[in-house]
């Protein structure tokens, strides 16, 4: 009972993120997320790519699956907006973010209270006995964080645009 | 136990971005807080402003008694940067942010596990009956959003300055 209440207080958290910042890449157009947020600064695009890959990436962490775009990891999590020599389309970075969330969602649907206690895979099971905060649940309460930092950078770019 | 698990996590991830934001505040000298993040943006000085105003305001919200910077709610909560007419000195509101800081991890460190969980003081108690997650342990998640938001563009600042 416990633990199905503070499942439903992270996950709530991560939904409303998730589902403003879909809205919002929804809202920006192609042109709009090849601006520069401040001078010199990430663009829109690069965003975009960076939190489809970090989603994509959480399958794996979380014992999902395979990430569903690996192929985003190393240009978007590994390497910065200016030093990416072969991009992916816009068409084909949007479709990766709503690839990865589908999937997410699809999984976290059908976890159970008691798996969101489990390890995630990025920690070893003696390091858990030690530290059993680093759950899937505690993974879900730092991507949120993650989400909103950029969630807070791309409103931006509405008022970079007429 | 498990609800002593959970406050670990949700208070982990607060103090860690508190911690972040404090330092960046720190790093921010007056005059690179008075530039605008993005042309016609809020400036650095609005948001250490509101996000102290915020903090404060948790007070009330938490049973944690009044808050410590009152008068900073209608301009830094209520109003927009541009039409704020009476500005408090930047060394006031580095003050305010402090001091808010300090009274709420006052509180926080003395709550136990059962008081996290019990309702805020926005909340009715006949709301909190059919919705248990509105719990004070709740405001603390989407306080802690609410941070990084201001976060990822408070960054920024340090691209704007030479």
């Amino acid at each position: 009972m416990e633990k199905e209440l503070f499942v439903i207080m992270v996950l709530n958290a991560w939904n409303k993120a998730l589902s403003q910042v879909d809205k919002l890449f929804a809202e920006l157009s192609d042109e709009q997320l090849q601006i520069e947020i401040v001078p010199n600064g990430n663009r829109g695009i690069y965003l975009l790519g960076h939190l489809a890959a970090v989603n994509s990436q959480m399958l794996p962490l979380l014992d999902f699956g395979d990430p569903v775009t690996p192929h985003l990891y190393v240009p978007f999590i590994q390497t910065a907006d200016k030093d990416i020599v072969d991009w992916p389309s816009t068409s084909e970075l949007r479709s990766a973010w709503t690839k990865a969330n589908a999937e997410l969602a699809k999984h976290m649907n059908a976890a159970t209270p008691d798996q969101w206690f489990q390890r995630h895979s990025a920690v070893s099971e003696q390091d858990f006995m030690k530290e059993s905060h680093r759950n899937k649940l505690n993974v879900i309460i730092n991507r949120t964080n993650h989400l909103l930092y950029h969630f807070g950078q791309l409103v931006l770019l509405k008022k970079r645009v007429q």
